[in-house]
């Protein structure tokens, strides 16, 4: 059994995550981490004629990027683990249908990322899979259309609001080849902290990251000082604020490692994105382009990755559902 | 290495379903398969105030019984695999909210229950578990108002589409135990039949729940005499026919062992379901109740079953795109 304790299984085979590849729109390609993304978007459209088939593009892009950066075909991967974050998950679904590969769609939301990078480590270390693709994404005009406003209103923010990150990112774990490993998956409870506010979403996800942290650690008898770097998802300032409190006040301090891709994403003072980056491609596109390439260059060993996801629909909260949280971690290694 | 082929994998180790639940509305409790159901509601609310409530209620209490049924708690199952219709899954995620079981959410549209016993099987076979739960929900009114009208406008729906079924079931796997075993798991791929009318689901889905029982056919060397019966979540009477000619086109007859969920469920004569039943619901709650029964009871000893989903949404279909189909099959046998 690899199990270590209540929500962490430990690889016992390697599984390396041999490439990567990261596409964004526009926005974000003028952010800080221009120089790593394989592709940057001239504008929201990409040359479709609606966002939702712009951003199934996307994703459909960033498989074909990283099967090629890798020397692969698509009859090299066994499974393909992907969901995003349109009603029905129908950016994935209509950019993997030309791909001729078993497909497993998710849904976590924002949590997506690692969630199918822990079911891929799982399938590769325990022999059903030598190749498995891990893939999302989000597109801010489809998801502004989708869960707030139609963009044409022009609708104010609140500053306590994320920006949802337009890209995708995608990366193929593998038993063969070279790159830093996936060694441990702690998979996420629902957490519930009783925020109902659709522009608070790094507060209905901080409670969620820090049990997982939380958990992490006490399962495998990890502290702050094993890792590199712990990075989230998308819970943004407010959210990574409210993770670093809800962890002290468990006696584990984590601030001097601690950072997340919401933040990494978007300059604060340039380019007006209020509480940072969120949507699945914000984990996905940070973690494909700028973290990857600091593993790979060992300016980072030993990384605790996880994306976080806020459970809601526009019906329970017009029903006045609070939105839950969910944080998957995979800890990713030299 | 577990697999087999381009799509399939062969459990190494027993993966029992020990146990499963299944919670039903009125109108399919009073159909053929009513003796086999654990509830079935007195009406669409169960007390509660919207259809969205209600269907979560479901899945909350599809999980709660089968824990009780297998004399298992929550602190026993290390995964609950989960999904449904509902935009981002929300009837499992609230469903799912008081458990404090770690939680991955799916994405499969209609074939997430066989999707969940798939990813759960393997989950346990390559030891990352002891126990899983599997389960997924759908209801008729929180369907039809989602994907289709309100239901008080009173639309008239052509022959050719099928009744949302109302229900929820669950499914435990486990290491331990007894019951019937999950010993192969094939993974579908997605196909585009280029069906565009959402009110002919089956169609849609046809083509892919032929492509997965060919490929598990010559994946596994098996045939049509090996299984007792092959079922299929929710094709109905259209998709079934469909299914057949696709099969026999390529040289393979099922009819004699083949039947569908969605067609077990209702009565064609005088329940007014049209093409047969459908939704996330179906194929959990026949498996769990009907199936499992004649499964427990040696009346059948070898089933492939075939959860089969529909990959859309309202925006898709706006925006002039085909329905994707996809299907999952799992071995179970006694």
């Amino acid at each position: 059994m690899k199990r270590l304790g209540k929500q962490t299984v430990k690889m016992q085979n390697n599984v390396y995550i041999t490439n990567t590849s990261s596409v964004v729109g526009k926005k974000e390609g003028e952010g800080p981490l221009s120089q790593y993304f394989d592709y940057i978007l001239e504008d929201e459209y990409w040359g479709e004629k609606t966002f939702e088939k712009t951003e199934s593009k996307m994703l459909h892009d960033a498989i074909i990027r990283v099967l090629q950066k890798d020397q692969k075909t698509s009859d090299d991967i066994n499974y393909i683990l992907a969901g995003d974050l349109l009603n029905q998950c129908v950016s994935s679904s209509y950019a993997i249908r030309s791909t001729n590969i078993p497909f497993l769609g998710l849904y976590g939301a924002c949590s997506t990322m690692t969630e199918s990078m822990s079911i891929g480590a799982m399938l590769v270390d325990g022999e059903f899979a030598n190749n498995v693709l891990a893939v999302t994404s989000s597109h801010f005009c489809s998801a502004e259309r989708q869960f707030r406003f139609p963009l044409e209103l022009g609708s104010q923010r609140p500053h306590s609001a994320q920006w949802t990150v337009t890209g995708s990112g995608a990366a193929i774990l593998s038993n063969t080849g070279n790159g830093p490993k996936i060694t441990h998956v702690t998979t996420g409870k629902i957490v519930d902290m009783a925020i109902k506010d659709a522009n608070n979403m790094g507060a209905a996800m901080a409670g969620a990251a820090a049990d997982t942290i939380y958990t992490h650690f006490s399962d495998t008898g990890r502290n702050v000082d094993y890792y590199d770097m712990i990075v989230t998802g998308d819970l943004g300032y407010i959210g990574l604020d409210l993770t670093n409190e809800i962890l002290k006040r468990k006696g584990v301090n984590i601030e001097k490692k601690y950072t997340d891709c919401g933040i990494l994403m978007f300059d604060k003072d340039t380019q007006d994105t209020h509480a940072g980056g969120s949507g699945c491609g914000c984990c996905a596109t940070v973690f494909a382009s700028y973290l990857y390439e600091k593993l790979r260059n060992k300016e980072i060993n030993k990384l605790l990755l996880l994306a976080t996801g806020a459970l809601m629909s526009t019906t329970t909260i017009q029903q006045g559902e609070s939105i839950l949280g969910v944080a998957h971690a995979v800890a990713i290694e030299n």
